[in-house]
């Protein structure tokens, strides 16, 4: 990992480089992806079987083949063990609980003259959430798209997912079954976007799309947004952890580590002013790396993206922070809500030593599908809000009509839209 | 204005051909915008000039020359009559009344054991509002970007504009000032995006940029969406009025014609079950037209964009308006009450015959920025909510991290994260 110091004159150059980290979009992918939905809008089901048997190596002669059914999401539950599906039902109703306090209602505002004005919140009428296959087809990722789809109300969930040489994993279909999807096909990729944005012969097509996703995935929902709304692209996952020093070194090393077996190009940062704890932690890390069962991602993880920065107190700490903005931040401190008022750019902040990161992957409750790449400076974590639209709603009363009639006329003429005057005038 | 009937046998690929009226995207206008953000990108400030340069005509030897002093924006409402400003600050304090019923705030779920789950809300820490030039410079946009930013309590909220051959309306910087606007720029096009996103040496980059613009705008906030958080790209302004046949025709032909100034893209529909009805709408609309000061841009907006359907029912109306899911819905019907539950997708729905659109354009409250071209099916009028953000909080009791450690280690096993699982389980 690599170690800073934010004392040293060539500091402020050196964040530079690490807030930059955002790769410029491959010209190459670009092309390919274009070139897939335009296959996929002209062709429909036949270019998506041909891109399955290509890329996935699954022969298919109609779409129908594949789709999951119903039996088999039913039957997935018998495949995994008691404990597991037990910690998948447990974690489904944390999701849910927390999901639940995040739903819109609606609401009006009164005028004396009978006028209201409203906003009007409604589920978003289908949804499709991609579910990567190969590194990283984690069942977690079905609930955390899947629950708050639910709880918003959508009634049509399309879960699609590659399943390379035909193979699924039996709890991301009991994951599915749990959430009561509607749908699940076995589709990846650009293709797999394309169908959902823009429907074909057999699929109907879905409003918004959303989940995690490889590179392809995420150039072909950023090609496809307006046609169809998308959730914000997501880049590699992030942790940085504000610590005082007081902390196992061993907890905050395990944290550090758990971050970096995502792939190759996690992130993973450690800020404090204590440089022995700094060393020590450096240490553990490096003990732990060796034996970890993914022990090459680990390592070049930590070596490209790990950094260690020793900072001048817990306030430089958080102010980097915040221009950092990460996906997750843990403040393994004596008194984090000491420091909680100052964090101003995060997707989820953990509090406090016990709060591992690791536990909101799975199971605290709020969702894990989190702002990444410094997004967290404007975006926010996946939630209800993001399955449910509001429609502003105006009903003026004859009086009030009137009323607004003359400011909203007058206004128009000042921009030089008669006929929008024209049309206000007419109703005094 | 095209004439169709849900009745004919041809009506649903008419329908398909209108639901599908977004255009491709342009590969040469892609091209330049890429171009110029590169160049922004490398050399900062002097691009900006330059291009000022080339594309408004203006010669400026500094960015500062490109401000519009705090002394200009306070002296502008002494160019602006009594009465345009007086319309103004009515339509402010109605925006803001209604903005500040949509803040949301943090909540916190408070577990038996200690831990506590919540969602912490903060504004973000600066926002771009672009505000166009040319045919659409309107001050209505200022007040309906600046009002639910200030509201959200944004700290930092900049403008741009361009302001060709150097001229700017004082109603816009009046309407800047009054909403306290914090720097305005008169830069404008895909330079002010970049801008604004990626900074220069003399203007700081903002973390979203908001408002409509053209469709070189559009294109480089669309390039630039991740890198700075965007608002949904804005297509032309649509409006479908769904007609009992016992409105005035001419306040529906009225309104109509409003939406059709707009620009030769701008869409105006009218569904009706009574042909007799939409006859006499088409009658008036097309001596309203003749006259109107913007005759042209009307008449080549309701020739190419124009719909009148004849509906069985206004049932019917209502599922298909869902279709089209159109920017601003009116509901000039006797019952309107009645209809507005089965509406799914609007960005503003306008209740009974009083409620003209035009009086939402300016002052009746909600926001003017919607969602258009079927967006309304996944996206939300503008509002304070863009400008927030949400964390979510994580803070696990030591009895509480122990009991969710099991769970969480349990999944990450079975989806083989085992650096997962060991940092769940030190935490027992």
């Amino acid at each position: 990992m690599r170690r800073l110091d934010t004392a040293a004159s060539d500091f402020e150059p050196q964040l530079q480089k690490i807030l930059r980290a955002a790769a410029e979009p491959d010209r190459e992918i670009e092309a390919q992806v274009r070139s897939i939905i335009a296959r996929v809008a002209a062709d429909g089901d036949a270019a998506v079987l041909e891109y399955t048997r290509e890329f996935d190596g699954v022969e298919a002669r109609s779409p129908d083949a594949l789709r999951v059914s119903e039996e088999r999401l039913r039957a997935a539950a018998d495949e995994v063990s008691a404990d597991v599906l037990d910690a998948l039902k447990r974690a489904f109703e944390r999701i849910r609980r927390y999901a639940e306090k995040q739903k819109l209602e609606d609401w009006c505002l009164q005028e004396d003259n009978g006028t209201t004005l409203g906003q009007r919140v409604t589920p978003l009428d289908s949804v499709g959430l991609y579910v990567p296959g190969g590194k990283a087809a984690y069942p977690s990722t079905v609930l955390m798209g899947a629950i708050p789809a639910s709880v918003a109300g959508v009634p049509r969930v399309v879960v699609t997912m590659p399943a390379p040489a035909g193979e699924i994993n039996p709890l991301l279909l009991a994951a599915a079954h749990l959430c009561s999807v509607s749908e699940m096909w076995t589709i990846g990729g650009a293709q797999a976007i394309a169908t959902l944005a823009l429907g074909t012969q057999t699929i109907e097509p879905v409003s918004k799309i959303v989940g995690p996703g490889n590179q392809y995935v995420a150039e072909a929902k950023r090609q496809l947004y307006g046609i169809v709304g998308t959730d914000m692209p997501a880049g590699p996952s992030e942790i940085l952890v504000i610590s005082d020093g007081a902390t196992a070194p061993e907890w905050v090393a395990a944290d550090l580590l758990s971050q970096a077996e995502h792939d190759e190009r996690a992130r993973a940062m450690l800020l404090c002013p204590d440089g022995n704890f700094i060393t020590e932690v450096a240490q553990v890390v490096e003990r732990l790396a060796v034996s970890a069962p993914r022990a090459e991602v680990i390592q070049q993880s930590l070596a490209s993206q790990g950094v260690l920065l020793k900072v001048r107190d817990l306030d430089e700490a958080v102010a980097i922070s915040n221009r950092v903005a990460p996906e997750h931040l843990e403040l393994s401190v004596a008194d984090p809500e000491a420091l909680l008022p100052l964090v101003t750019n995060a997707g989820a902040v953990f509090i406090g030593p016990h709060s591992t990161e690791v536990i909101g992957d799975y199971c605290a409750g709020p969702n894990h599908v989190l702002p990444t790449g410094g997004a967290a400076r404007f975006a926010s974590p996946l939630g209800v809000y993001d399955f449910q639209k509001r429609s502003s709603v105006v009903h003026c009363s004859a009086e009030g009509a009137a009323e607004l009639a003359d400011v909203a006329a007058c206004l128009a003429e000042a921009e030089g839209l008669f006929a929008h005057a024209d049309a206000a005038r007419r109703r005094k």
